[in-house]
């Protein structure tokens, strides 16, 4: 039974009412159903609304303003307008409610989730004179004519956090409008630590940094890699969500969204002390913050406080609304648990149940693929490298000279489905099968690609068919190039023809800059394509896994088959240079807050230089490359690593061979960000548990105790730990598998060497 | 037989090649096939590109220069170069050859159509040097390489004007670029009187104004609409193409456009006394002009210089290239006589052949449609007026309130269609059939319309079924509402839908801002979307009638089942203030040189107040209608005004059940821009011929020599006259009819009367 039936029954078995009316001034508060976390909400000077979040009694967000800058329109006159909802507003209402429900997720960590929360909805008027034509003739003349326009806020609070989002009424006085900017304020009680990425509107892989608020501002410059192209910062304060912080008195806060939907992605801007207010527009790089318009009554924000900064069209605005309608949920993630950090499913929860009616298609899947070998230089993507640019309408396949490097050839693709068969994983991605990589990116190309002519020598219906009958699938690959829309002028051929030959699953790309020209990634109009996309993808039962898409905020929960995503620096930077150890110690912390990661784990031969002339390396050893199946979550994993490489390591490569990626229950055992986690998982539908644990550069030291093991059974179980001389840098290959039979009880003594790790498989006997 | 087979045979009949190589410097010539038009070509100091057209031996184009500025881009060291083609060129190579070849339009003015030029085509480099890295380690540095880039400009002189483009090479050194102007000089020889709309990127529908070059700047705050909330004028001395002139010494010329389709839609900025060099760009109203940026050897061109000026993309660009490619031609039209202007085939020649093979689908229509009484207020578009706004997944219609004004319901298309089959209508317009009215233009929605959920009260099955009946088809209706990205995501099923009931031609829209927002409707990626809708239009056998798009380009040559567009001042106008009654006078010399206009004439009662609150009226006479007809050439002609107000004048409105829209033979027997035109027509496979003439405010006397009828035939002649009293204003609906017999030979002498004209049936016994 799935998500959808079983919620519609339960709402009404576990909703609660404890409606409050509240008419006047005076702070609303709504706790958490244990009462850690508190929510309070208040009406400041001038009707600026503001909230505030304790957890178990300390600040986390100190009082900060909430509200919206709207834009000014040529077309104010018609409907859309342009009076900000910043202040003037009065409480009209408050309601409070309690929800308790349990739901069956598609896939997941666990077998059930439990969305559990207390709700506080305050409706708020904001009164406001218009000017308005009035009389007749030469009685006519301009009047203030007061209006009233409703805004309501709606707060859920959790045990591990809170999520708020705005709500428009639809109503004559608020109807169309466009916003400028959204102006959530998140005022933080000291100088954090902090994880943090570089706000981009246009890229999301670069490093994370690790530093104090106050140093976000001296850092920034090192922090962005000048040399991708799809730099678009806005801000020298400016960062990304999901945002990690970490406390002097040791809370762990999160700051992301929930259910970004038809609306631009978030990013944090901070104010500290060097923020000044200037009347210009923030530009790349400057120190300057937009200030409020409402000066005189709303001054500039606290230091150290975050103020929402939302992802531009190619005009400039953040936002075309029309009521009624919502924001994303804004959350705020606490506990004093990092444990709690990763096993929340708040964001999860603050989206709509599924509305996928049969989800039967949409499976957990294992896949190798034709693509390390193009990503390290080994292959190419494209056919031929005859002509200076191609035109897709212009061009003979049959007849161009081939280079000679090309991947995605008949022979290859067969060689790995081979090797996919022989091991148990379910898809091939075949990357550059299809023509227009000649001359794919960034060229502002709108007609870069079909989606469905494969170069010649790659026989689309052969290689599906001896793949099925290997008991194999190939798994789509549509690189879009950017181009969304050549992408969506295509995407329903380019749909069946995957029906056609039997591929359930594409990865979509988008690498370099958006077509329609000077939009960018995580724009109103891009998270509305790629939600386009994974309905259309829906339509046909296809599962989306979205490249160098908007990071994800939940709502896989909605739309399951959006099965992964990268979103983030994923594998194939450790061909570009190469990604820090404590790298993937903090991703699950941030990155996978909003969904599965498509990392591609699983690189054994660290060092490129053994077979390519691509002097970079990967930072990680064989056993934490291991661990990263367990650690990095996601229903989609991929064996990233050439065929001869694994085989190389054959004995190694059995736990890639019996690790799940679909669970029934997650247990995460240790964690610090950017230091080590460890989780232990048991396997959908069995009673086998698997254990991964992945470390920083300084190696870590863990006992496992068993205690999650069934009462009196005997397991098998089968370490794969680092060995003793193990080194994620001087020696990466050492690793040493043990066997022996364990039971619920017994602990395990585990060393992970620098940039290291382990993994365990505990098979019930 | 068809356009595209026949001219693959004729073309290598009559190319002759009298091909002449020259490599250094020193004028190069060529002429029209009778010698009276005369084109120099010359590369002026500093290696400009530079051009001059005389007619009989006066110039028409002073020495103009040629060229394009580049635009810098972030990605330029990945192929995009941004060294601007203006200067630096020496002749590489100079072919001339002949070419004479008549073809067969699908439909048109005449049966065939004779394409007879003479061409030059110059073989342009341009040498630069360019800084690379060049050594290795230590000795690496900076050197400056010889580059050379090679541009071809290919002129072709016909008899009646001139067209040239500018055609660039697939090469390693000219791969992608990006254009930010277009740099072709237009220098006038003399103060000519114009007429002229203001340059804009969003609208064409403003009246034309007529005055000398000089006066342009003083004029053209008065002749902008600023109530038209599309506006966006770019400048103080900026026009529109077709652009009509006339010289004092009575030569007529026209500068237009040809074959414009991947490329951004040209404007002509007007260098005059007062134009000042500023380095801003160009803002609305402004009077700056954008000065070259090779300010030193290229300086401010002479006064009454015209200088091309293409409509930019969001980010304010204007094209975005990869080689090989050209730009649209670039026409001069020009004759001592002005009927030459009308009867010119210069811009259709300069067309690419039929690319359509089968075009048995594609026929011209007379239609009514359920539209003028919308226009004028009568009834709605929209079904509802219950909510302040829709969205369309978001409401059940069933149960909705309708509003009662609903215009496209059964009872009232039946009526229509009944109209249809009475009169010999081919098919019946219907607009406000489908969801989506409610909310529909300027409020930025994206998802405005699906194109395939019809209101209610529109049984959109049992309608085409009665319809075929009847022998008439419903013709469908498209408004976008400018979201294009919405209507290329359901064109497919809205095609599917026309293909399942029926329908065979479709009227599409593009009222208000363009989404993707920031674009403009004449820009580079809008013009590919017209196309995009016209050729898979053509997919599914449906005709297209594009309102609000580009102005046309002579491309129906190339893509015939673009039978007609809007893109001027159209009949609707009549309903929102009035048009002068010259307006109709000028539209042949300027808006239908591109193609055919669906004006939707024929509106015999022109006072709305008789029957709506519309205090507009029509300045035309009755009998001024019929002869519009004629006058305004179209292969799909409306009858546009309501059914019970032709069934009031129905012997006038036998001329409209008569006359035909496509034929063998075109005769315009007089023309003078906005003051007359009469035109002879035979109707295609007949040996009827129909005569109208139409004229402006002041009346007109035509004596009509009956030289073109058959020897010896004698005719039924029934004659539209106007009356005697008969008015534009004061007593529009005078007509008289008269019968008699003629023969050829025989002469006519009729009487226009203000903003009147007539119309003459001739159906050979």
């Amino acid at each position: 039974m799935k998500d959808m039936k079983k919620s519609a029954k339960r709402i009404i078995a576990v909703l609660l009412f404890v409606t409050a009316f509240a008419t006047g001034a005076g702070a609303q508060t709504v706790s958490s159903p244990n009462g850690n976390v508190v929510v309070k909400f208040n009406i400041a000077n001038g009707g600026v609304p503001t909230y505030e979040v304790s957890y178990k009694g300390k600040a986390v967000v100190k009082p900060s303003r909430l509200g919206l800058e709207l834009a000014k329109d040529k077309h104010a006159s018609k409907g859309l307008d342009e009076t900000d909802l910043l202040d003037g507003f009065e409480i009209k209402n408050v309601e409070n409610s309690a929800f308790d429900e349990t739901w069956t997720p598609v896939w997941g960590e666990t077998k059930t989730i439990r969305n559990h929360y207390n709700e506080m909805l305050v409706t708020l008027e904001q009164r406001m004179e218009k000017p308005e034509y009035q009389g007749n003739g030469n009685d006519k003349g301009l009047a203030l004519v007061a209006q009233v326009r409703t805004v309501k806020i709606r707060f859920r609070v959790y045990d591990d956090g809170i999520g708020f989002r705005y709500e428009f009424p639809q109503q004559q006085e608020l109807n169309y409008f466009l916003i400028k900017e959204e102006r959530t304020e998140f005022a933080m009680a000291g100088d954090h630590k902090a994880w943090w990425l570089p706000g981009d509107y246009d890229t999301q892989e670069q490093e994370t940094q690790e530093c104090r608020l106050s140093e976000i501002r001296n850092r920034m410059k090192e922090a962005v890699n000048w040399d991708n192209s799809s730099v678009a910062v806005f801000s020298d304060t400016g960062v990304q969500t999901s945002l990690q912080m970490k406390t002097d008195d040791g809370l762990y806060i999160n700051i992301h969204e929930a259910a970004c939907l038809d609306y631009a992605t978030m990013h944090l801007e901070l104010v500290d002390g060097q923020t000044r207010q200037l009347s210009t527009q923030l530009k790349g790089g400057s120190n300057a913050y937009t200030p409020n318009p409402k000066e005189a009554r709303y001054k500039l924000p606290e230091p150290l406080t975050f103020v929402s900064h939302l992802t531009p069209d190619a005009t400039g605005l953040k936002g075309c609304m029309q009521t009624p309608c919502e924001t994303p949920w804004r959350t705020v993630m606490v506990s004093d648990d990092a444990r709690d950090m990763l096993s929340s499913n708040l964001i999860l929860n603050l989206n709509e149940p599924c509305k996928i009616e049969d989800t039967s298609w949409i499976h957990p899947t294992k896949y190798c693929g034709v693509w390390w070998e193009m990503i390290v230089g080994k292959s190419s993507w494209n056919y031929t490298d005859e002509f200076p640019s191609i035109k897709l309408d212009n061009i003979d396949w049959q007849t161009v000279k081939p280079n000679g490097r090309h991947g995605a050839n008949n022979e290859k693709v067969r060689r790995y489905i081979d090797f996919a068969a022989k091991n148990g994983l379910d898809e091939v991605l075949v990357e550059g099968w299809n023509v227009g990589w000649e001359d794919w990116a960034n060229m502002w190309k709108r007609d870069v690609f079909d989606f469905v002519t494969p170069y010649p020598d790659f026989d689309i219906k052969a290689l599906n068919d001896y793949a099925h009958s290997k008991g194999v699938k190939l798994l789509m690959h549509h690189e879009t190039s950017s181009s969304t829309q050549n992408y969506e002028r295509h995407i329903k051929e380019a749909f069946e023809l995957m029906n056609k030959y039997g591929y359930d699953a594409v990865k979509t790309g988008y690498v370099g800059d958006i077509i329609p020209r000077g939009d960018h990634h995580y724009s109103q109009s891009m998270n509305n394509h790629y939600l386009y996309v994974i309905k259309e993808a829906a339509k046909h039962h296809v599962m989306v896994n979205s490249h160098e898409a908007t990071r994800p905020t939940g709502i896989c929960r909605t739309y399951p088959n959006l099965v992964g995503g990268e979103s983030a620096r994923g594998t194939e930077y450790e061909a570009f240079g190469g990604s820090r150890p404590d790298h993937t110690c903090i991703l699950p912390f941030t990155r996978l807050q909003g969904g599965p990661m498509d990392y591609t784990p699983g690189i054994f031969v660290t060092r490129l230089s053994e077979w390519s002339d691509n002097p970079s390396w990967a930072r990680i050893t064989l056993a934490g490359s291991l661990a990263l199946y367990l650690t990095m979550y996601s229903p989609l994993q991929m064996a990233a690593d050439l065929p001869e490489n694994y085989e190389k390591f054959d004995d190694a490569f059995q736990f890639i061979r019996d690790v799940a990626c679909d669970w029934d229950e997650s247990i995460y055992l240790e964690a610090e960000p950017a230091d080590y986690i460890t989780v232990a998982r048991k396997a959908k539908g069995t009673d086998n548990w698997f254990v991964g644990g992945k470390c920083d550069e300084n190696g870590h030291k863990t006992t496992l105790k068993l205690d999650f093991l069934d009462k009196g059974r005997t397991y098998d179980c089968t370490i794969y730990a680092d060995g003793k001389d193990a080194h994620y840098e001087k020696n990466p290959q050492s690793y040493q598998i043990t066997k022996r039979k364990v039971k619920k009880g017994d602990t395990l003594k585990l060393v992970e060497a620098p940039g290291g790790g382990f993994a365990v498989s505990l098979i019930a006997r």
